[in-house]
């Protein structure tokens, strides 16, 4: 079965349908973690990671055999607002170095084992201008949406989640103003390099945008401030999660993106991990605002789902840990 | 050429004739680093382990082929005062089961591609209690400091250094408050699980250990208060020096034993990353003393290199990004 929706107002009732974590295997991937020859507790949070992969992929010794990485990429109208730095030629050009194998997440998919596919979301055609009507209709909303979910491999061990999009740490910005509140310059940053100049013009963009699109329930935020690739990312949060495939969220971008479905319903986050902390500064107060320890902290701010790939490698050394150890009683160790 | 002292007081003057960065290579990593195709920085601490290693290995583009992992073990009379909850036979069951594979270490060194080689310190001869005298000779305290030199492969690219034995959490803390001073408490943890009466026994000992060793030099602690497998890691943190070897430091324990060179010249210990912060509360008061930055921070208080090797993986992401990636002009993509 593949996740899609025909309408944007079913998200309100899909995270009823959805699978939970496995309860009896999560129990004994812990009695197997106390039971291995290491003081308990001793791995920190391998030890996390790998009661928390046993949960979701339904079995005491989980492995990860494929990892698949996506990377969805958008054209985004609130450029017109001078928002960044880079011409927005640069996200196509990026597609094309992804597809050359030159970007960071090639080297970092490579490094760590993840299979990765990138998938253009109608470059050609960006999003409209956020300050002057919805970016997206919710029929385009949600046209990209199910091209997320559909590009999920229902047989993949875990979903490692980035994006490209040349203006796109301010739709991220636009919606956690949005979803969750506060004063809109504390969820802006410079992104790819903007001064202060930039970041203000990012400022006032937003502020016009909730303004013009206040009170909307978080569907048609998603709509109305988003863009194509963070549809695809909530979609394919959605599938994985049909499926039960634990997820890797990357950055802030990305992770403002699922932070929509967090909206709806914050179990609907439930099977993913926040790769890492970046240094765009909105993406610490969105991780606690949706309850999410960070695995690394490395000040990085790239996107593409390079710390999400980067957070998968340590996830492969803690299933070593916990599927390759030996116990006390098989190593012949005596306890304390 | 093996690196090898004939006496101990020879510790002091070694720091003159050992190589530093190559301020060349690293001014053209930088660049490179610069080059690529993503917002300058934005690969945050990544971009500054490229940059180290650059400098260690001595050109724009460092590669790590061969990664020598180096566990020492030790016995240590201060058992006696009843400083851990384990019996101090576990140190040879350890051994035991790193050499079977069955350890932590094994697992994370295979997984993160480290060749791991454990070197027991006369297991069957603890050194003695520093509460009635010297834990060790300063022949003793030579001969071990050695044989940590003389194990390191000088045609490795990088060297991750752990250790094993019963006790040495006391060991590590009495050695960070005979070097850098403040309270004895401060410097004391659980260890492998010691509850509070266990820790104040630690504590204990260590105080009087002070108080009998009161006045050395830092090579003359090392030897008064420290073990074997704390000297061969200072022994083999200079080899790598003199190979100009960049070093991985593990937790307290492995950071305690090399800090006795930094007591002796800070700039014996520039070689060398801290790979994580552990959960062992005197490592991050040691790492702010001697001026590191933790790579990792999982909670980790296993010791046995875990934390070290774990951090090799991120390493290699690093190093895949620094000399994989397309450079702006490769890849045809528009700079800011």
């Amino acid at each position: 079965m593949t996740f899609a929706l025909t309408n944007l107002n079913e998200l309100g009732a899909v995270a009823a349908r959805m699978p939970v974590a496995d309860a009896a295997a999560i129990k004994a991937a812990m009695a197997r973690q106390n039971s291995l020859t290491k003081p308990p507790g001793s791995l920190g949070k391998l030890e996390e990671l790998a009661v928390f992969m046993a949960g979701w992929l339904g079995t005491a010794r989980p492995v990860v055999g494929r990892a698949q990485a996506l990377v969805f990429a958008g054209n985004h109208g609130i450029c017109a607002q001078g928002v960044n730095p880079y011409p927005q030629a640069v996200t196509a050009q990026m597609v094309a170095n992804f597809t050359a194998g030159g970007a960071a997440i090639n080297q970092l998919c490579r490094a760590n084992g993840a299979e990765l596919s990138v998938i253009a979301l109608d470059l050609d055609t960006p999003t409209d201008d956020f300050t002057t009507g919805p970016a997206m209709s919710d029929a385009a909303c949600l046209d990209a949406l199910n091209q997320g979910a559909a590009a999920v491999d229902p047989t993949a061990d875990v979903l490692i989640l980035g994006e490209m999009g040349i203006g796109n740490s301010t739709i991220a910005a636009a919606l956690t103003s949005a979803l969750f509140g506060g004063e809109v310059a504390d969820w802006v940053g410079p992104g790819t390099g903007s001064d202060a100049a930039g970041i203000a013009r990012k400022v006032a963009a937003i502020t016009a945008g909730l303004a013009r699109h206040a009170g909307l329930a978080a569907p048609q935020v998603l709509a109305a401030l988003g863009g194509r690739e963070q549809a695809a990312i909530c979609g394919a949060v959605l599938a994985a999660r049909e499926a039960s495939i634990p997820v890797i969220l990357d950055g802030f971008i990305c992770t403002a993106a699922a932070s929509a479905l967090h909206a709806i319903d914050p179990c609907l986050l439930d099977h993913c991990l926040a790769g890492h902390a970046s240094a765009e500064p909105g993406h610490r107060r969105l991780l606690a605002a949706i309850a999410k320890q960070p695995i690394l902290e490395f000040d990085m701010r790239l996107g593409e789902g390079s710390g999400a790939a980067l957070a998968l490698g340590i996830l492969r050394s803690a299933l070593e840990c916990h599927n390759g150890m030996a116990t006390f009683g098989e190593a012949g160790v005596s306890e304390a």
